[in-house]
């Protein structure tokens, strides 16, 4: 196999693409291929001011390293939430915030750190074993925390959107899991770009369109250190399972992934109209000021026990 | 596990009913339930003339079997579409139609058997190796003709309504694979009946709610003799891979293919509205009379070469 743009000999091959690549043409289409889906889906401009959340993997380092290669402005957020794996004594959470700040250091670039057990108190283990969830994994938890947290910061510190690392295999599995009980409301909102809405920042995917196996790839050809190992909590989730059932289809069928989440976009147009929004919220959390539904104290601020200091 | 209704040793488990039923609670169980899907969606009623889509397989004489004990006017309609197996030396379709002469004969049926060999000169095998398609599976085709013949049939003999044995493993797989690909058209008319629209009898489905595993339970339980080889060209049939896919998440989600098909009815109503149709098509083949999209002869006249005649 070949790479299509100079004929030497391919470093990856992308057949849903129908395409291969040398590494050095693979590390030039990467950012090419992510500046596209950044127009297509009007997702911010080289004005804006862009957040990064960052989690020490592959994809959002990836991520932060093409929009700056691009020439955004682009800094960087690291939610410390003190994840220990007991089974392989590994200090998850830590190894993961010395990867971004790494980084960061290398490419003179700004992160904000926020540290959940210094701010509020408690990790996401110490949360969910408090909480009503305790016997449950965290992940809902974990998501929680992180959504409150990114957007509070965005909005103190007047980032215009928060880009997150989420690739396509992420987006089909999050994909087949709402066709998988065909809840109506969240295939409304699945979108590469949720724009602002009533308190909440601006949302982008800029990697929905890359496979896992190619960023990855990035990662290791552009040399950047990140964390190889799963969250501990994340073994045995839900989403692992539909990725590797989605896997199983694209290794007959070349292309299924891509075509069932790209064919969704057109699909949800079709059945929803151009514009998609988050789902709005009204009301405003009277502890922390942030959109809520109900305008009670936020699920966030209940959980976090802010509510009573 | 224990019969729900009698407290005797179960027979079979439905985690998706939250149920299990000894052998005689679910040969009640099954008409019973059969007649509220036909009541649920307003598929027929006992003064109508019914003609159930015979193949000699578990589902359809399952189905002939339940509708004429619930006291429903049905009659089969059996196609011998030729189909000889050579690797296991079997006249698969003579062996399929025996079975549903035997069922017809021991219960006092009606049975119409159209033999396309006869009546067009040739078997399923031979139109595809004539046809553009030869080279392919010749699914696509068999199902056209099918389509066909039962619709002519259900026409010219004045049934109100074709009844067809596809079980939720059907289903799901079919939508499944319309999901795969997002073809919007496929899901606003996935429905376990379409009204007659333009030429086009009605059509039902009447063990739409029922898992495959359970069809044939009932034809074993029952003592219905039905051929056990699937057809020999459905091997690697795409329906088959998502079949057990979607048993391997049930495997570890029991009832995952239930809410699958039926929360995907409920969607439906919410996307597409409460009336499911057929595709109307206002236009008439010259040939056969039958409904087409062009007015110019239908792709059975075209295929079967009943142009020329």
């Amino acid at each position: 196999m070949k790479c299509k743009k100079c004929g030497e000999r391919a470093s990856i091959k992308m057949p849903q693409h129908n395409m291969a690549l040398c590494g050095d043409h693979f590390l030039a289409w990467v950012p090419e291929y992510t500046q596209r889906t950044i127009e297509k889906y009007r997702m911010f401009t080289r004005e804006e001011k862009i957040l990064v959340a960052v989690s020490g993997g592959k994809d959002s380092l990836a991520l932060w390293d093409v929009l700056h290669r691009l020439g955004y402005q682009a800094d960087g957020i690291y939610i410390n939430l003190g994840i220990i794996d007991p089974q392989n004594d590994l200090a998850y959470s830590a190894k993961s915030k010395a990867f971004c700040s790494q980084f960061a250091d290398q490419n003179g670039l700004q992160l904000h750190i926020v540290d959940i057990k210094e701010k509020y108190g408690e990790t996401i283990a110490e949360i969910n074993q408090r909480s009503a969830h305790g016997r449950q994994k965290p992940c809902a938890i974990c998501g929680l925390v992180k959504r409150h947290i990114m957007n509070q910061i965005a909005h103190d510190k007047g980032y215009d959107v928060l880009a997150t690392g989420h690739n396509l295999d992420d987006e089909a599995a999050a994909l087949f899991g709402n066709t998988l009980n065909w809840t109506v409301e969240m295939l409304r909102h699945q979108s590469p770009l949720l724009p602002a809405v009533s308190g909440f920042v601006r949302k982008a995917k800029p990697l929905c369109r890359f496979y896992e196996r190619e960023t990855a790839a990035y990662a290791l050809m552009r040399g950047i250190s990140y964390v190889y190992e799963e969250c501990p909590y994340a073994a045995g989730a839900r989403s692992i399972q539909y990725k590797k059932l989605l896997n199983q289809l694209e290794k007959r069928s070349p292309g299924t992934k891509m075509n069932f989440y790209v064919h969704f976009l057109k699909a949800q147009k079709e059945l929803f109209g151009e514009e998609q929004t988050a789902i709005p919220r009204e009301e405003h959390c009277p502890v922390c000021g942030q959109p809520t539904l109900s305008g009670q104290a936020c699920a966030f601020c209940r959980m976090t026990g802010a509510v009573k200091a």
